[in-house]
């Protein structure tokens, strides 16, 4: 999608450890504008009549997940990253690994807000090591659902996640696969 | 508001220890079209031209700010929640005891996003004790930024947090405010 790829040339920052620095407009301050933009994309990437649900994880992939579930006339569901070991019933749970926090982490979603009869397209702000989607993948098996699709703004193509879900036959459309970064040098895959 | 006191009213749960459940519209499920209407009446209740960005902090707050941000068509920032001591910088801090994980929070910011040239109405889903949105007039005040004012879906009236923001003259807008909560007998104050 050429607006964003755009603006991740224009403003995206490379950082050591292959960090790609876009909080001016995606992660900390948010082009909401850029994300409505976004979101007719999945639209057109996602044409199913049968979505019921757009599920993200909290935190930084609810703005888009919000405006996308309202492109797609929808409610959004987030799943929440457990703050401790005193987890409540009624939640499919799923446990990934954090590369940005080096430690695992739960995610968690009551199981009344996503059901058997759910049509469930996954939408998320980055994917790089896939870790996140697979524990959203996994919530989505457990509670019966079907997933749609998984729509993520900006896939780090260097990185496993990606390769690793289209594997599983997984429909999985982003909207800027980055397949190399340094600094002044961002490479798109064509 | 009258739609989102009906809603509440109608799907809200009221758990012991004065916890006001709204996870099925508003923060974990989320009921984008009742968001959108929620912006619309900030619009209403701060007219002001001259504002320049939404203000919230991770997690729940971000899906109306988002929302809110396009209805006043200017960009959305978030603080986040520190999850470690280790803070790189150019960034405005301010610690908040958290009443949900018992335990002080840092709220961060980068300087780059907020400027003494902002002016900033801070937006977020629950108001109780008060401590996230001290927090966040505490960060625009480090930024030298102007605060407009202070939206909240929901404050819960029976808790000191929206008493000590108006003792300090901030313009302080709830769309609901819970005087009392018992099961099947929540009442708004008028």
């Amino acid at each position: 999608m050429q607006p964003l790829k755009d603006r991740i040339r224009a403003e995206g920052r490379v950082l050591p450890g292959n960090i790609i620095k876009v909080d001016g407009f995606l992660n900390h301050q948010v082009d909401v504008q850029l994300l409505r933009a976004m979101a007719k994309e999945f639209r057109l990437l996602f044409p199913q009549k049968d979505i019921t649900k757009i599920l993200t994880v909290e935190a930084s992939g609810i703005a888009l997940a919000a405006i996308a579930a309202e492109v797609f006339g929808v409610p959004m569901v987030f799943a929440k990253k457990a703050k401790s070991d005193n987890i409540e019933g009624g939640l499919y749970q799923s446990d990934i690994y954090s590369y940005t926090y080096k430690k695992k982490v739960t995610l968690l979603m009551s199981k009344q807000w996503l059901t058997p009869h759910d049509h469930v397209l996954i939408v998320d702000d980055f994917l790089a090591n896939g870790e996140a989607i697979r524990g959203l993948i996994e919530i989505v098996e457990k509670s019966g659902a079907t997933l749609t699709g998984v729509g993520i703004a900006i896939e780090k193509g260097f990185q496993p996640g990606g390769k690793i879900i289209r594997e599983k036959g997984i429909n999985l459309q982003s909207l800027a696969i980055i397949e190399s970064a340094e600094e002044n040098n961002i490479v798109f895959r064509e």
